[in-house]
């Protein structure tokens, strides 16, 4: 027997999305699902979808379910039925996008790092205040903070279960440029990137490891290298599949993306052009309560295709993530006799961790993508809720500081550089 | 500036989906999902939902996104929009179901086990034999083959790089039983579900083990056992939150289901049944290769929480997965000098992987919800293609004769009982 | 300044060994180190080595550490300065040698598998039970209990902290026949060794889990394979660097050894001849508690070199332990929170762990050796109290007749075979 | 029969060791074991041990098995009866008894650090080049280069299969002072130990890395911390039993020792003193040939025991070491196809491993002892053969430059400070 539909009568939240590469698809599938594993209360709506190129971006907003498209982001903002927008292009044009739509009174969700510069964080920062008073809303996407066994992570140092922080390790290791052929894509370019591994992966575990700990990095000491200084050219030859030239007009942000891979057996000449970002990032720094952190992010590290891994010790117990196992948390307890503690595998899929209910049962683990769900999740409800959404454009804005203090320390013979007080 | 969108005008595939529990819920978003990262070559449309509350089907058909709702599974299969059937009942109304739909003309997709007795699976196999005459196809959802890892396994067992197999080592060890006072769901009673461990999540295995040994079991010797006799009953009690019995109407299929889990903390006299169906199953068995086997499910395995395991050893090398790890596939190569060689972890992730290179970079993981868009993925495309998808309905009355051997073998002292042939 | 030694007045304790292949050199080794980390009672004196070759036992003899030689195990026996006779031959030899020394009033300490027979276990079994009554002790040397980790996994059952038992899964992998081409090793003979895989690491594995678990296996149903049933000759062409015919005179027991490993790239015709022990055995089987039981037994698990490895769930918790990495537990607390629970790597070196504290500081593990260190400090300590040491020859039966239920109902179509009481 | 024993008419070596506490006990096991599983051109004689108190001295001859015992380490290098001086003695007195005994003509083994300062390293550096001229030999006892798996990884990347190397992850982890109860043993006095854990347990990181990578760190950038300011003075209480104060006479060296742990439980008020040594050091450097360098050294990072840990990623491949599990090396081959590259479990245990063939067959691990084993071997045969052992004098000094760098960076904001040139 047929029976008549149930009518969603939630309000509806117009989104707007700007920028469809890597993080535009994995941000399109969190809008896409999320309502029907949470009970959000207001019903988000893919109305539009932002790209350059006319035929692209028309092509992508039917595979990815969005309803209209434009081809200017000043249009997108200017739709009335968009009443969040979504930015997920590079770093070189977070700050017009975001700051144009805040102030057109759009909420902004925009990916990370925040902007490719402390000058333009600044900015975003100060138009998101200014929103603020008016009820708009803006967040950065640190998306690795919804990956569950992190918000578990960040649960039980809240809790004191971890006592007195002594030691954050944190290492974001990847490999898809250790080969001198891959070509100079967008991602290898400062002025679109505005760094290379330390913006790009090195912002996440930043992010990550002051999420975790509550703490603030308050200086650091650093060294940054180019181990390749000199790549092909993105579409220089017929022979190359990189697309990082052509793509970028349309690029995607957010962590390091081996998509744009490279076809490295060009015959013939090839013309090359200067890496002008760093390959890889290291420092030490100091935390706000006390800890000793040491960090590393890494393009080059062979064998480690996304290995976001932090583990923090404290006097009462340790914890330990690496993202190529994300729906593990380690912990060990050092209340318990000795002779019973290790580190555990918890399997972080039970109905009482966070975001987990919403999913399967026990074991039957979750992936990347539903880091973002969760993220679009905690941002929905908060812009329902008249909220401000966390992480915020301030959280970025401290973020960007430590990654300037690391390329000021690396300048200046990795001198302790104070990160600059917000 | 705003542009007209693309049409999209591949032809339409009508989806009616029976049931809307745990099994609903995953297949649900794998048809809501598919057609974003797979270039199908028709457009799923999820057309109606079939459940027997009015209310509750309702609902489901509103979070889930279906278009429609019958509350009659005859009404659902009628319909002209339904060109697709996806069964997510418990196994006990599998068989009329499918049998009417492939003889209305419909192709299906049937959750596992395929029925729950070999007569049941026998009559489906014979329907959808039928039906293959008439361009009608018919799947049985073993969704773990869909794992990229459980791919790869067994494109390398089939390009030889195994050698000869030797050892099957199969175990599916859960726990969310493991407590006395677990209700009585409709899991743990024979009529509704069959069997216990051994056809939830047993038949998993066995098809898993077959696919990718490309092997069928011979024969069987086993041991069967219910540790807790009498559980209470499910909503006997107001102090109990399971809700085996009100759920099971609408109930749904596929492997063990903590989701229906229970408040122990009943006070007073409880209510309790006899659970008729087995806590655990133990096998070893002969393959037809030659290889030996030896398999194991339970729900008692406290700390395991979905350890669909698998290791197979060949005398050129040998495989290991394990389902709370389901990215990695560890592969041992005995060619290799005997100083270099050992068990490597491979992180599923690259582009060259079965189904990988449509979701993200390597190293962001999949998770449990993608072996059904994978499954989906491979139906839709056998179906527009007019070819039979795998496993067929033969696949899943294979495991229902091992199952069959396995229960005769534990009824009758362990003694080694052969499969019958199919 | 140069000052008098302290005399060392305990008791002396003289041993004779017999046999000095790979289980004499282990034993050796821990004779002589024992006393250096134990505080014992008596002070062991390496008295003499029988073996039947005169050169390669006073070779042995003198790189080993042994004082004399006896190329008769007989006249070994009858030195006034032997107290104990240590039995490290193949298991052929182990009824008349044990008989014959407990009978002469020596202590005996015994390597496994207890006998190549049930029938000789017994009579070695009466032997011990009328050795005993003149204050004569015997023992047999499964030395895995007394890896700390496994010691600890006993207490930790004993105590009652896994709860219930419900399941046993139990397997000892090696692969150092795997290769077609390696020789025909007294191992791979039934006259010598009893059997193949079963008795030779099986037995090992079969007699960790009833000391573990604390109960007896009461019945098994069972498959045993010879994969390769023809093989070089060891020692038949000069090609072969295998020793298995001439090493065998003095050849030694204990588990697996790929020490008397093959060359296998000979030229030529090679004469072959029938292996006719078993190459892998798998049972199920049911524990006097309850626990149902998963064993396997192989050495074709390419890959695996020495995993010996067993878990236990329980009501309340469950342990896993995997030899390959022998200096961990994993423990699984199930009355914790589900939020908190999980596998934790226990590093067993604390203090408090069994053994432990004789050695080093935390995390400097153990050795394969120490495990006879263990057994050899356990087995003086027993004698010089004048108590029963554990294993006793009544346990090396136990497993005997759980060995032969294995045969048994893997030659009557796996037929559950009940084990004989003791 | 009795046969007469073969004589050992190899030349004797004569050992005198100073110090028998944690190091001397493990120096004194490989003494007594390497005869028995390596074949040594010479005999070593564990002739005479040096300590100062009478009776400490001569119950740890009797146990540990030295056949004299002296008081003052002059009288023991001037034994006739001592080729070799075993150093096992806190840093500050290496330099002392180190250049004496070579002055005597006596070949040397020194514990680690080398010494308490560059310039007490520098001195011993120099009495070594001297002696070596007259044939006397020296060596520091950096006993990890002999893990098999340490000395594998050495031997790959030196044969090129790591490529160009980017980056060195290395860390020494232990938690052992964590609990701020814990004493003022003598590890934690500058005057005593050099340094904390920087000298204790990072000279050993320190040295393998270099060891592993054969490049030198050319620069450093360091932080240093001590979290626990004041503790507990060791034997200030009754109701202490850590005795670091009393043992410290007869000390011992090498890495970290909770072997000398503490009973938090005083009552009372307790007599405390200044800690003034580091319990932390992180530092960031440059390798000679380009790669990137992370370290960190604590006693903090609880849960961890003895985490010695070394990952090096190159352009053809990385490695990766944990000593808490020291009988694998990890080993990722990046010029594999990627859909079959992972980083491999080898298990170090195959005959054609580094000194592997001395011991069991493959899969029997060995133990934290067996480092020393190893260490005495190599050492005795350069000795035998009249070549200069390594690690050298020079090596040890290498180090302890690094530590000195470490030191000046931390003192000096953690500016860039090149390691001086030998």
């Amino acid at each position: 027997m047929r029976v008549l539909m149930i009518a969603d009568d939630r309000p509806t939240l117009g989104i707007g999305m700007v920028g469809y590469a890597f993080m535009g698809r994995v941000h399109s599938q969190a809008w896409r699902s999320v309502g029907a594993f949470f009970d959000l209360p207001v019903r988000p709506v893919m109305a539009a979808l932002g790209g350059r190129s006319k035929e692209a971006t028309a092509a992508a907003a039917r595979d990815l379910g969005w309803a209209a498209v434009e081809t200017d982001w000043r249009d997108l903002i200017a739709r009335d039925d968009v009443q969040v927008v979504d930015i997920c292009t590079p770093g070189d044009s977070h700050a017009e996008i975001a700051i144009a739509a805040l102030e057109a009174g759009k909420h902004v969700i925009c990916e990370k790092p925040l902007a490719n510069s402390v000058a333009e964080a600044e900015a975003m920062v100060a138009a998101a205040r200014a929103a603020a008073g008016r009820g708009v809303h803006a967040m950065v996407a640190f998306n690795y903070r919804r990956v569950p066994a992190v918000a578990l992570a960040r649960r039980w140092v809240a809790e004191g279960r971890l006592g007195r922080l002594h030691h954050v390790r944190a290492q974001y290791l990847q490999d898809w440029i250790a080969d001198p052929a891959f070509p100079l894509v967008w991602r290898l370019q400062r002025e679109r990137a505005g760094s290379g591994a330390l913006g790009d992966i090195g912002a996440h575990v930043i992010d990550t490891a002051q999420f975790i700990t509550g703490e603030l990095l308050e200086g650091v000491s650093a060294l940054t290298e180019t181990f390749v200084k000199e790549r092909p050219l993105a579409g220089a030859s017929a022979g190359l599949s990189a697309t990082g030239a052509t793509t970028s007009a349309d690029g995607t942000s957010g962590d390091g993306a081996p998509g744009d891979a490279a076809d490295s057996a060009a015959g013939g000449a090839v013309a090359t052009g200067a890496v002008d970002v760093d390959d890889a990032a290291l420092f030490i720094g100091r935390f706000s309560g006390g800890a000793l952190g040491s960090f590393e992010a890494t393009r080059f590290a062979t064998g480690r295709k996304n290995a976001l891994r932090i583990e923090v010790n404290g006097s009462r117990g340790s914890l330990a993530f690496d993202f190529e196992a994300m729906n593990e948390l380690w912990f060990h307890d050092h209340t318990l006799p000795a002779a019973e503690a290790g580190f555990r595998r918890i399997i972080v899929t039970e109905a009482e961790h966070p975001y987990a209910a919403a999913w399967w049962p026990p074991g039957h683990g979750l992936g990347y993508e539903h880091t973002f769900t969760h993220e679009i999740k905690d941002f929905v409800e908060a812009v329902a809720a008249g909220v401000a959404p966390a992480p915020s454009f301030a959280d970025g804005l401290r973020v960007q500081r430590v990654l300037a203090a690391v390329e000021a320390s690396a300048a200046d013979g990795s001198r302790f550089t104070p990160v600059e007080e917000s």
